[in-house]
């Protein structure tokens, strides 16, 4: 990666958790203006009691972005940041850049200003949104009736509780970050996903004001679906369902590309995800209309967890841009 | 400050709590090769905390260092570091950078290494080193034959409790850290004081190999008298009592320099001092013996608290090396 020039499109990328971090450790390398647009709904663990108790924005997903954009050159930093605590009474359990975003926060009275500042102390290259400048919770609505409050309540359902996701929405519903809206616009490649469907990848499209902005920008809309579904909320699917959830909530014609993982991994590889009731996404492009244009690649690492490899997320967003 | 060379000369600088911030704050802007040695017995607080949950050497007085050597151009991370949680069932009293300091102990395994690291994120001229590289407490044999373990009883006791004070020991007894013995022995000038007698200053000079590091030093030993008296340490001291009492554990001929201040404030701003039972330390300097050389010169700040002005200090540490 060293001596080549990097690429100066605008890139936006919309996401949380883990997805997102392997879109921005992937893109790092290639770009030199990368936005990262972070999801404000979490509640989980560490995040969550910090969001109870201080009543800020979660800063968990805003972590994990920054740690991704670290340039590397400070490995111990970003180890720092990362650091959740074991002991204490009162810290295990927290994540240390957590704290350090609720300190800045307390400090400048801003958590944008606070993501800021935390990303300028691990040097990051690119810069970290949150969608919305309010905090929300996602409320899911199940086939069979029941109401959810919360991405983590909705993820720790035993499998025998489980049910079809029938929609979701944000309480209480939040605007787009004007920032972040500014930013979408004048993008030149915008990046939704990979990501837990519902819990990730949905609370990002559902701020109001996002739909508007990926149907004004002016760059390529581009959806990289999930490589294995979750069975708490996409028991079953197949990449024309993901792509279908997504169009529901944002329309049809906003996204101009949608790629699918090709390869299959060995039943070896598969096993783990198996036991969690997790499957390989079936790349079933023969249900799939006429737009958006699907590229079909191969997108997994080649061994260990069955995930997204950062540098063939890069190689697929270079190509498009 | 801008615009001047700075002096060379190895500078350390031996203390605890808050004299050694107002030392190092006005050394730091003549003196390029600063070392902070930090008492290790503090167990009061967010450090007391740490120390007993996570088994640490305390944080506090070294944080206070770091911050007092931090360059100022980044004043916000000074902030962050100095910023204590008001909020949070676990967190409230708990300093940031006690937290942040904990956290790169527990990454790195060395709390000298977590402290360096500290110092590099803040960007600090200088360095910071623990006295000791295990903890240890401060136990005070009163008069009355009652004995006190902790600094921070002491510093609580009511003045109907108080007494005088006979002797104070580390228990358990710990070694000079070897760099800072290093260090002390190839100083051009070392500095003691100003700081509370027996809670900041005395478990420095306590730790085994200290009294040895400060006769071998081919440096200048400086020890900087306190303005004021504190009742639960050093009620009715004069100059010259703090003198005596720091040379019967360190033995005559080792101190080279005492520094005592002659300024009498106005009785509107010793005020408050009074209310606390503390009084002016008087430069009685007809009761010191040939050595140490004594130099009494204004050193307080011109208004507000009656504390060492740290321009001050500087201008006399200028003139001794």
């Amino acid at each position: 990666m060293v001596g080549h020039e990097k690429q100066r499109q605008k890139i936006i990328v919309i996401g949380g958790g883990t997805g997102v971090f392997a879109v921005l450790n992937g893109l790092k390398h290639h770009f030199s203006n990368i936005t990262a647009v972070i999801t404000m709904s979490d509640e989980g663990g560490s995040t969550g009691i910090l969001r109870e108790e201080f009543g800020i924005l979660p800063p968990g997903d805003v972590r994990r972005a920054l740690i991704a954009l670290s340039p590397g050159d400070q490995p111990l930093l970003a180890e720092l940041f990362s650091y959740r605590f074991h002991e204490g009474s009162g810290l295990a359990g927290h994540a240390f850049g957590n704290l350090m975003i609720t300190a800045l926060e307390r400090i400048t009275g801003s958590f944008e200003r606070a993501v800021e500042e935390a990303g300028k102390v691990l040097g990051i290259h690119g810069k970290v949104l949150p969608v919305a400048l309010k905090p929300t919770y996602l409320l899911t609505l199940l086939e069979d009736g029941r109401v959810v409050k919360g991405e983590s309540s909705l993820h720790a359902m035993r499998p025998e509780e489980r049910a079809v996701v029938k929609r979701v929405c944000l309480q209480p519903s939040v605007s787009l970050n004007p920032k972040a809206d500014k930013a979408i616009r004048n993008a030149d490649c915008v990046i939704i996903g990979p990501g837990d469907l519902y819990t990730s990848t949905l609370p990002n499209l559902l701020v109001h004001g996002m739909k508007e902005a990926l149907e004004k920008t002016k760059g390529t809309v581009v959806y990289f679906v999930n490589v294995t579904t979750r069975y708490t909320e996409t028991a079953g699917f197949r990449a024309s369902d993901f792509l279908q959830t997504i169009e529901r909530y944002l329309g049809k014609g906003v996204i101009d590309y949608v790629v699918v993982n090709k390869t299959k991994p060995s039943v070896m590889r598969l096993k783990p995800y198996f036991e969690q009731q997790a499957e390989l996404v079936e790349p079933d492009i023969e249900n799939f209309r006429e737009k958006p244009t699907p590229i079909v690649v191969d997108l997994i690492r080649s061994s260990g967890f069955v995930r997204h490899d950062p540098e063939k997320i890069a190689k697929v967003v270079k190509m498009l841009v």
